[in-house]
């Protein structure tokens, strides 16, 4: 499917969704941000585990260069193995290299049955294992695989005062679960009996599925409301770390250590992708915390968080890209030979810098 | 996994299934070809419907830059969003940019069930059809669907005598199709339940599921023996051309009238992954035409073909790469922005073209 750049995120899933299609990308931005955007950004969200993120939706790319001529990359192929593959270069490159102006999008089948569990588990560790388990178990069928901690839901009310906390005793980690698909296979029969194994191999200690759309709608609320709990508690530190899959317990265990031990009244609160490594590892200051003591906590914090994150060869972005916010921490942790690699590339496109000014560079 | 480049194909998949986990690039190299001859051509092979094509299997880079400088991409991380992707460089450039010394690989876990069938259709249109029935009703887990023509059999049974054609009749279309999974999903039953939603729909037209590994390997033979039994009938015009999908039966039969009408007496057979648009269209003269004769109907036959392919904006190599014997007929089909933009990529990273000079440039 060929769209503009301007095409609104949701506007190009739904004109996918008239063919009987699905363009998968999925995102709390969905109904502002443009397609455009999404490619410069090289977006992710709640699909990726699934999809990928959107480097790989892309077939090709129309771009204005900076010296004002038009690229047409814009190929619908599946296969294209002509060199070097110049429209890698322009997603994710954040607008410094041209402006995207149309892209071609790889569709999927709509995915007809979708079967929404949340699960309680022992641990992070756990959250771990089980991801392991449900990849194997239920193939490539998983679309989510978030993990949070029992902190969520406090948050969750504070921001939705009617949700009902769904299942009835506290757990020390929760797992929002998603498989789906179309056609043949029964989606809802193999989440039922995926979660027979994880209770059998101890993996899950409790659990419920949901029964409709609405009560799926109810769980993934949840997951939401706890974002907007955050911003209810006032300027915070706000992550989007991703660490090999491997490390994933150990680092956040790392690093609430390190934050209670040196900033003992706030609350750290972490949850994520776990299958994608991808954790959001934020860090709350009591409510009554001032402007001034805010800025200084959350430097503190993201210090604290930055040093664990490199031991385990972490990465400071892993969805929302560097912008200018980031632009600091990325110019100071970047290899020489890196930084030189990429100002090679910036010259060669935009040897007159008239790109996002910056951004990245 | 972390891998030295030299590491042969066929030993990381062996390394990777010692951890019960599965590397999936599969092509008939894999006994000789090496993981960074796989990245700087961007291999794909019988797997890439399911999972990829290099590319999508690679996390991270060490490459030997041309000043000599080490760059050390080698990440392990899945999600990483820090701007320009430097490593997307590196992956299908054939070796024109800097020298791959390691790849981190994305392993998936072995697929333990797999079911395989040889269906007979009516038409390469049917074969689309029914492969975009098969995405939708066998989800994600189908991994092969390639399409073969009828005389596929007398070519596969000239290079081996003994194999026995497993359908009785004689129909205008066949497929080969995989479907793998492992875990709680029934792999068989799910293709059985597929082959026969087919014959209701009167996509499938007879067909047969190996009942064992070696059946399901006497299938693939004859796949293989096809392509075997090509280069016994000597040198001939060998494609690797991709189209959008929804024009692969049409420029099939564009492509297989013109040289019916210019070529009368060449075999053209076309094969190959349907579901990437990637067809095998190749043109073989008559058994007793001489080496002289076989160099102007190549010729002939070539430009026939790449007359079709860009009328439908297809790539002369989907799989491949250009190397050395593509580099005339890639550069002249340049746009002169791209051309122009390659340049300035290749002058940035290797600005006194030490690199495998006389590739792509
Ligand atoms: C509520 C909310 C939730 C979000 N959730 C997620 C999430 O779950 N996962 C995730 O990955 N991201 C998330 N994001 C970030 C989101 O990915 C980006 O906001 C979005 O992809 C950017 O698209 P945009 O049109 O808003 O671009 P903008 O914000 O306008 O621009 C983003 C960057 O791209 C450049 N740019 C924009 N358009 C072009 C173009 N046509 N050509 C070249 N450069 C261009 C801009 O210069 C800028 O540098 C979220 C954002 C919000 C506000
Ligand atoms: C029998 C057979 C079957 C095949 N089937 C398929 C198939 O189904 N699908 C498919 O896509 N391909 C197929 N191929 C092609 C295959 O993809 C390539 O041969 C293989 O990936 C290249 O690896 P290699 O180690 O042989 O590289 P080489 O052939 O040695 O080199 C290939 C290119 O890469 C460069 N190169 C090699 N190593 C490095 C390095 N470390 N750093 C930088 N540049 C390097 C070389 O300079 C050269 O330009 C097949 C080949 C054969 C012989």
């Amino acid at each position: 499917m060929v769209v503009e750049a301007g095409c609104i995120l949701s506007a190009a899933k739904e004109r996918a969704a008239e063919d009987g299609m699905f363009f998968p990308l999925a995102l709390g931005a969905q109904g502002s941000c443009q397609i455009g955007g999404n490619v410069s950004t090289n977006a992710g969200g709640i699909n990726v585990l699934r999809y990928g993120m959107t480097r790989d939706l892309v077939l090709g790319l129309e771009v204005v260069l900076p010296d004002g001529k038009i690229w047409d990359g814009l190929s619908t192929l599946r296969k294209d193995n002509r060199g070097i593959d110049l429209k890698q270069l322009f997603v994710g490159s954040e607008g410094t290299l041209g402006i995207v102006t149309a892209a071609s999008l790889k569709l999927n089948p709509l995915p007809a049955q979708r079967a929404t569990a949340l699960v309680a588990v022992a641990s992070l560790d756990d959250a771990v294992a089980l991801y392991r388990l449900a990849r194997r178990e239920c193939c490539d069928l998983m679309s989510a695989f978030e993990f949070m901690p029992p902190t969520a839901f406090a948050l969750a009310q504070a921001a939705m005062p009617d949700l009902v906390m769904p299942l009835s005793n506290e757990y020390q980690a929760y797992v929002l679960m998603e498989i789906s698909g179309s056609g043949l296979i029964d989606v809802a029969d193999l989440m039922q009996r995926f979660l027979e194994l994880g209770l059998e191999r101890s993996l899950v200690l409790d659990g419920v599925v949901a029964a409709s759309e609405s009560q799926a709608r109810m769980l993934w609320n949840f997951r939401e409301a706890m974002v907007e709990g955050q911003v209810k508690r006032g300027r915070h530190l706000r992550t989007d770390v991703s660490v090999p899959l491997s490390n994933l317990a150990a680092f956040v265990r790392e690093a609430e250590l390190q934050l209670a031990a040196e900033l003992p009244e706030c609350l750290a609160i972490s949850y994520g992708h776990v299958g994608d490594g991808n954790v959001h590892l934020n860090v709350l200051p009591p409510v009554q915390t001032s402007e001034a003591e805010r800025h200084a906590i959350i430097k503190r914090a993201k210090s604290i968080v930055n040093g664990v994150l490199a031991d385990y060869r972490g990465s400071i972005s892993a969805e929302h890209g560097i912008g200018r916010e980031k632009m600091e921490e990325f110019r100071a942790a970047l290899p020489p030979v890196q930084a030189a690699m990429l100002a090679a590339v910036k010259a060669a496109l935009d040897p007159e810098g008239r790109m996002n000014p910056g951004v990245l560079f």
